[in-house]
């Protein structure tokens, strides 16, 4: 394919899309995740006093070491919980304490396991481990956004080997839900829909970008893909906020980021990755405008300073060929028949 | 220090400054610059012909070889320099062809040497190659932006170990600089003056994030730093566009750029590192409102997907500290005295 500039319709920002770049000598970087523990796993049952008491844990029974899942303040937090923010200037500049939540969820017991290789069951405890937290969290009137998100692997960010993911409710709405919520707005105003289900309507009149989907959500490739085999999960049903999901949902969210996260196990060789939830701030007036989803982005390349500066992105895997070569990989996954529908199955493959 | 919440003046984004978190186990990754060389070095002299022809180069002699600097097209470009843009839509998606320049500055014939070891006129013909590549490639009417950046090391993204840095034209302005310009008009239309102009003379009067300066640039670790030992260089003077320069300025920047990785690669231990070159776009209708300027960034921890997708940084180490660190390498540092006027020296270090 012939390099193309595209356009990401919500954020403004155009992308690079230079199938060529992938010739070039080691595109990828093969990444291991594997991260030394160096004595007691902080996170392993048995040792749950090397952690601030929990906040929340789901378990079977109230013994020590009895649970499935809990939820700490991060003994080393970026934000404090305690105390208002006493904004001010210094000349010029705006500062304010670093008021706010830290949380993580300790999402297994099992200190080998990972998403992709969790019970279902599990994975339906993170994800509802977020909403509760968050439902929590937004209690406080001093936050203004939480978010949730995954590093898996030491190059994507993690510290500790034993699988987790964080929580932070912030003091304030972070710039690039800003700039989501604009682009949503000039969208809205001009065509009085909101932009992503449109997005999503285009995407399965013609699925070249659908990786899968189920009942309630379809992952893609976005069209303005900054990394090779980004993925978007999107609700069917128009919802700005995460929080409001129903049980079923929370299983389906599972289900497809389980499957997502396996296709990349098994097509890019357990690579490190993020993922993030996207949602509108608590309040936010316009719910018809925004649609929460998760995004997800394996670490492949080394998108550094030049990118953070510019904001602008080269991506040498064009989002239709990475949505094949994950769809590809039904034939070797071990998917329980119709459990899963997949962009094939759907009939409505467009021409 | 405890955690503070400081709000990049023109960006609107804001960056937790945790203290606190360089508690951490291990905050900072010290990764390696070293990149294996497979085969013949594609920029080393006699293999010219490795590399298609060259756009410009200084020259000591005709002869092969006898060059000090080349620039030449990208073998695997992001952009063709080719043809029309072809601007078109795909249903609700914009698309063009990927229309532009895409150039590597090769720095240097010796194989060994980085912008810290240059002679001072090496780094000199550097930043003045990106001067007179940015002024030819912007009598081509269909660029609108023209950046110049370099990674060091494979874990900044670069792919070759020869000293090289990249310049790209676009027909399009990238998202980030007119976000940047957005921030700056606003301040402008309240104040009525340049916002660098004003934080240079904010910085200057109370010179803790200041870590050296010259006659013509100062380097200062900015208010709200999204990374660790973050730089940005500023011009003194109010100036919209890198290309403006002088040849007295070409040289005080190069001075100065090549200081703040001299102090790097002595404090931080030769760390990766990006700098880019960041300037009003060609035909900038309001130059007193944009300030050119140079950020730079070492590699030394993971900011990944989670920053990608939020656009929210938590930086462990604050600003303040880190210019102290590196001003305080200067009784290591062989600076010819009286060269470099550093923080202290200028006599204004305020209460």
């Amino acid at each position: 394919m012939p390099s193309e500039l595209r356009k990401d319709p919500v954020m403004g920002r155009w992308v690079i899309i230079s199938g060529e770049r992938s010739r070039r000598p080691n595109p990828f970087r093969h990444y291991t995740t594997a991260i030394e523990t160096a004595g007691a796993c902080p996170f392993c049952p048995g040792n749950e006093s090397m952690t601030p008491p929990e906040v929340l844990s789901y378990r079977s029974s109230c013994e020590e070491g009895g649970w499935k899942l809990r939820v700490v303040p991060n003994l080393f937090p970026a934000l404090r919980i305690e105390g208002d923010l006493d904004k001010r200037g210094e000349g010029l500049y705006d500062v304010m304490r670093g008021v706010g939540a830290h949380e993580v969820v300790i999402e297994t017991p099992d200190h080998e396991s990972t998403p992709a290789t969790y019970a279902q069951d599990q994975m339906v405890a993170v994800i509802g481990a977020y909403r509760d937290r968050m439902l929590d969290l937004l209690r406080d009137g001093r936050f203004r956004y939480v978010m949730a998100f995954k590093n898996h692997g030491a190059p994507a960010g993690a510290t500790l080997a034993h699988a987790h993911s964080q929580i932070i409710a912030l003091p304030v709405v972070p710039v690039r839900v800003g700039w989501a919520m604009e682009g949503c707005d000039k969208y809205f105003e001009y065509r009085g829909r909101c932009i992503y289900c449109d997005i999503l309507s285009q995407e399965l009149s013609d699925p070249r970008r659908v990786v899968v989907q189920n009942h309630h959500f379809v992952a893609i490739a976005p069209f303005a893909s900054r990394f090779p085999f980004e993925i978007s999960i999107l609700p069917r049903r128009h919802e700005a906020f995460f929080w409001g999901l129903s049980h079923d949902h929370v299983v389906a969210l599972a289900e497809i980021l389980q499957d997502i996260l396996r296709r990349y196990r098994l097509a890019l060789k357990d690579p490190p990755y993020n993922y993030i939830l996207h949602t509108a701030p608590p309040g936010y007036p316009s719910p018809d405008r925004y649609h929460w989803q998760v995004e997800v982005i394996p670490k492949l390349t080394e998108a550094a300073g030049f990118e953070w500066g510019s904001g602008f992105f080269i991506n040498p895997m064009p989002p239709e060929e990475a949505a094949e070569r994950l769809r590809d990989l039904e034939r070797v996954m071990d998917v329980p028949e119709g459990h899963l529908l997949t962009a094939g199955s759907s009939g409505t493959r467009g021409g």
